[in-house]
């Protein structure tokens, strides 16, 4: 698959976040579900904004973060994803573009803003999450540029992109382009309220859209509505090609068919806030897809680009990811 | 299998317990191997007896707790161990009679001793262990009563047996004797040191000996002379027809051809002494072998009985596992 120009694209909602740490009587004070990603109105965002201490502003997004950790592991990536052509819009261009990623989803020219997502970080380095989606809800099928997905070997695309309406179509018009050319599909669960909302749509994309899932264990046990890690475990298995599980501090099963590795977390110092956690370990994981690792070193590669993201504020590598995994990891491929 | 005398035969070191809380400083001015079992002779096991802060006796020996757990679990099992006929041996012989088991082995009629394990508990629940193996040496192929393995479904055998000189062949003659009845054959490897002083015969004991593996992590990546679980696994699922791996409170992951289960440890309030944590979560596991139970329900009984052991002062249930079990676990068979 070397002749592609791009190890992967991501298609997912182009997100600014906003992050400030907080304490938990504070997430109880305005209800919110801590460990969660709730959608809110744009004056609810304005409104929660203007309580946040010392925000930090930084681009986020699911797919995007993934795709910036996968930027600086060295690989060559894509994007799609929806701004507007404001301030924040611009922010986010420019930033996934200096890190090298191919981004040229028209910007919306209209009223609505730039999405925007407040984390809340609480002690216990646990994030909560509230997504203003602002101009995300325009992405389409028309953005799906059909020679970007035909030339990328992975089209990642996250669950959140089923919130927004059109989007989904976005998702199956990029899933089916890449299938036919030869490509594979992976999908992030997201988020176990997202699954939640799109269970049974979710469960019929495993069916035949995609190659690599990506889920953590709140969001697996919620997809086959299951109690225990393993009865999802049995499920997933029959399911789909290659199965990503993360399940935090006691690392990741990965499974494909008989294949099947458990794999450790990388030590942390200290963990500080675990926003885009999953996304650096998926970063990590088609990282090694993409560069002739084996599943057991793809998930190493993920487990130590998560652990770099959890050990700072904020969900992108504060260090260049492909140094730290040449320091780190022993590839025995 | 169900025309069989017992579900299972334990055969391994008939041993008493003799268990004391420490601090690690103790640990340290005597040198011991925290968290390992050290083999010692009669007049150190004297020595340190008289360090031991308030000693508590109880009947132990890895199988032997096992099989008493079994029996606790309501299951008919029988034991096959080498006591002298002294005052320990008496003790380890009426506890062991008294919750049912079957125990026939002729005491040894000589001058050694039954055998001692000094138990010393830190506050961080370890357990590190100092043996005297007393009579145990004299263990032989005389003493494995045929008929009694060929009427136990499966015969339990502890790694410690390669300890004593003679024990090994009884183990051989057992092991034969069970596959030429039909019967299955399992092993522990017991501790890692153990492992590793025995290593190549337990390499080769599980191409044609064994049909369940039980072992925690230290032992299987040292029999493998491997740094990862992972790995470990990779090889063990090659080797032998069932492994259950245990990882404490990172539970379980259990390996049979394409079938593998990730199980969660049984939750507990407070971990007061791990001795004796495997042989539990192996007589549940064989428990569920045994009454028709899946691989996942099996781990799930091992489990809860290893729960039971850890929650208190030594190795041996101190409530009735099988009443606890119809409590805590809702079995899906």
């Amino acid at each position: 698959m070397s002749d592609k120009r791009f190890h992967v694209l991501g298609i997912g909602n182009a997100i600014v976040d906003v992050l400030a740490r907080t304490d938990d009587a504070f997430l109880e004070s305005r209800e919110m579900v801590k460990g969660g990603m709730t959608l809110i109105d744009e004056i609810t965002a304005g409104n929660l904004y203007g309580e946040m201490q010392a925000p930090m502003e930084q681009s986020g997004g699911s797919a995007a973060n993934t795709i910036a950790a996968m930027a600086s592991l060295g690989s060559d990536c894509a994007f799609i994803g929806k701004v507007c052509d404001d301030l924040l819009g611009e922010r986010f261009t420019d930033a996934i573009r200096e890190i090298g990623v191919t981004f040229e989803t028209a910007p919306a020219q209209d009223t609505t803003s730039t999405a925007r997502c407040l984390i809340f970080v609480t002690p216990d380095a646990q994030r909560t999450m509230l997504t203003y989606l602002g101009t995300c809800v325009e992405l389409g099928p028309r953005d799906i540029d059909a020679d970007m997905v035909a030339d990328a070997q992975i089209t990642y695309l996250e669950g959140y992109l089923w919130d927004p309406p059109e989007a989904k179509e976005a998702f199956i018009r990029a899933a089916t382009i890449a299938h036919e050319a030869g490509n594979k599909v992976s999908l992030s669960l997201s988020d176990a309220f997202c699954v939640d909302r799109h269970r049974d749509d979710f469960l019929q994309l495993l069916e035949g859209h995609v190659d690599i899932l990506f889920a953590n264990e709140d969001e697996i046990t919620s997809l086959y509505q299951v109690d225990e890690f393993d009865d999802a475990l049995q499920y997933v298995r029959g399911h789909c090609e290659i199965a990503a599980l993360t399940r935090s501090e006691n690392g990741s099963v990965i499974v494909s068919g008989d294949e099947i590795h458990v794999i450790d977390a990388a030590p942390v110092t200290e963990v500080v806030d675990t926003t885009g956690a999953g996304d650096a370990y998926a970063a990590g994981f088609l990282y090694g897809m993409t560069h002739h690792l084996g599943l057991r070193d793809a998930a190493h590669v993920g487990s130590v680009a998560a652990a770099e993201v959890i050990s700072h504020m904020g969900a992108r590598p504060a260090e260049p990811l492909g140094s730290l995994i040449e320091h780190k990891l022993n590839l025995k491929n």
